[in-house]
């Protein structure tokens, strides 16, 4: 049977939802959802005889702590892949797949996010084996999350004709549109969101990105090629890596190849993007009369729709609506769930400042 | 001269500003609208050859604060009446009474709560002074505020006749009004509001207080009888003073006696008494541009009209308006200013829980 082997892209930093996730700790290593941490949620969907061990892409700085988060599930981890610095997910994905051809040349690889949150884990298991098929028959598959709604934070995918049941063509990678165009989308139909996962031969993968990417392609292999395990980790050299240029796949691959193919799913994905995507995951597991998703140490009056969070002084919050409250490693952010995107726009004062210590 | 002494009642719990006021360090002990205590304010208000040193009457708990807030200030204290459990403002006035009569039986008493904002304390020493031949003819004179709007949160006072130029008779006290009420008053002219501050000699008050609140008197004539001072401490034997009836000097006095007199004044007068309160005469002083009163460590993004202040951790408060965020003494509170008198839901949820300990 050919395995799937999961890589998980642990190396984000989660700024959107910062002070909860900082550089230290980021929003994969914390338990955000459930009383699982991120990278525990997305390493438990692919258990089972069809998936190899878990293969983790991330920074030095987070790698103690996944490996012990995965022997708190007793989850063997296949190898750390560290990367000295970030570049985006196209030199990764060639990696991975260097890596996988390394290991088992007839396996698939699964690239996942390590920080998203989805509802239904055996429906994206379903979804992942009506991809292989096609994976097999050298496409790159990338999965199109079912729109629930215009939203305008998201690529999107069109989809062309089928290849079979459950999967397709891509008709074209759109960028994030505006909302009228996102509006155009949903009522058109056979739009999706991208969600940025893919499941690819790495052989293909390899190609693919040769064809399109060939500086990518090129470095990634050298830096790959350079690399001495210790153990099952895999350190990459910050200078042949880090002359990769920074591209994401969809970017340097995906949007230009030929064998792009796309399997629909409607798998409760999200991707905990803001503070406003996290009350809505948060609230929809356990939450109040009011829609109010909350911690121990708070009490509301006359609050609804509202995500307030400390791990350490008491909360009061009183007459407000649709607003994150969060005291998280010293820091206190109150923040109105229409403009969490603007959370950045902190972070990148105090990156200005140099008050580096508090990201 | 006649002089007058300054009885400042210090003995509020101030609940409706939980956290910034605790039950330790309550309001008036504390620097909320500039540098100085309240207290402070208070106290420098009444610096002058036309004042004696100022009486506080306070809870044990609070009397070395206000004595080492009053040595800062270079201020002598006439003396500390120390209550030991808090029967509102009538048993107070008689007591204060009871000591000026000892202390210079010409003087007069000025008595004035500790944590009220006066923005020109020169013209309130104006009103007071237009008040004095008043008290000297036998009149119990109330200051009536100005209003600057139909406020729903004060009494009023409806002038009657003039004694002379700045003083009048009282028509009558009106209790807390509704909207259209407090709207018709100002239509109407004549009306002030209620600000709780006093003149008189101490003999008419004991007088009136006789006539119109016989227990009150003597259950407080009869504590007062009793102390021993310690230097310039009275503490207030707990029985005694515990026997007096619990009221208001107007409702137990002012609103029965006929000698009442008000003294029309406008002195940019703010009793501090909520956030929102706290919020206009903190941005009045001092506010950026988009009207919020901000203490150091605190980052907004998008923020208008807002109070944001900590004594610790950092804030950062993104996209609202009109609220207050306070970080003080290991508790965090978020409150729409409109919705800022349900701070004493919180308060008496913490009672109710035994949670005293955090009040």
């Amino acid at each position: 049977m050919t395995k799937i082997i999961p890589v998980i892209l642990s190396g984000g930093a989660g700024s959107r939802l910062w002070p909860l996730s900082k550089q230290a700790a980021p929003k994969q290593l914390l338990p955000l959802i459930t009383n699982q941490t991120m990278v525990q949620e997305t390493a438990a969907r692919f258990q089972g005889p069809e998936f190899a061990d878990p293969v983790f892409v991330c920074n030095a700085l987070h790698m103690q702590a996944i490996d012990k988060q995965m022997r708190q599930m007793n989850q063997t981890v296949g190898a750390f892949i560290v990367e000295p610095v970030a570049r985006n997910t196209a030199p990764c994905a060639v990696i991975a797949a260097c890596h996988a051809l390394v290991q088992d040349d007839e396996a698939l690889v699964l690239l996942v996010p390590a920080d998203h949150h989805v509802k239904r884990p055996a429906d994206f298991r379903a979804a992942i084996m009506r991809a292989v098929p096609a994976a097999q028959q050298g496409r790159l598959v990338t999965f199109g999350i079912e729109p629930d709604g215009p939203e305008i934070g998201y690529g999107y995918i069109a989809r062309g004709k089928a290849l079979y049941d459950g999967a397709y063509e891509v008709d074209a990678f759109r960028e994030k549109p505006d909302l009228e165009t996102a509006k155009s989308y949903l009522a058109a139909g056979g739009f999706a969101w991208n969600g940025g996962i893919f499941l690819f031969a790495p052989e293909t993968f390899i190609q693919e990105s040769e064809a399109h990417a060939g500086d990518i392609a090129r470095q990634a292999k050298k830096a790959y090629a350079a690399v001495k395990p210790e153990g099952n980790v895999y350190y990459l050299d910050k200078d042949l890596f880090g002359l990769c240029p920074s591209e994401s796949i969809d970017y340097a691959v995906m949007e230009h190849t030929e064998k792009a193919a796309v399997v629909p799913c409607d798998i409760g994905w999200n991707d905990i993007g803001s503070f406003t995507a996290l009350q809505a995951a948060r609230a929809e597991i356990n939450s109040d009369d009011q829609g109010n998703a909350v911690s121990s140490n708070v009490m509301l009056e006359s609050v609804s729709n509202s995500l307030v969070q400390t791990d350490s002084l008491p909360i009061s919050v009183i007459g407000l609506s649709d607003v994150a409250v969060i005291v998280h490693e010293g820091e206190v952010m109150v923040v109105s769930l229409d403009q969490a995107q603007s959370v950045k726009n902190i972070v990148n004062r105090l990156k200005e400042t140099g008050d580096t210590d508090r990201l």
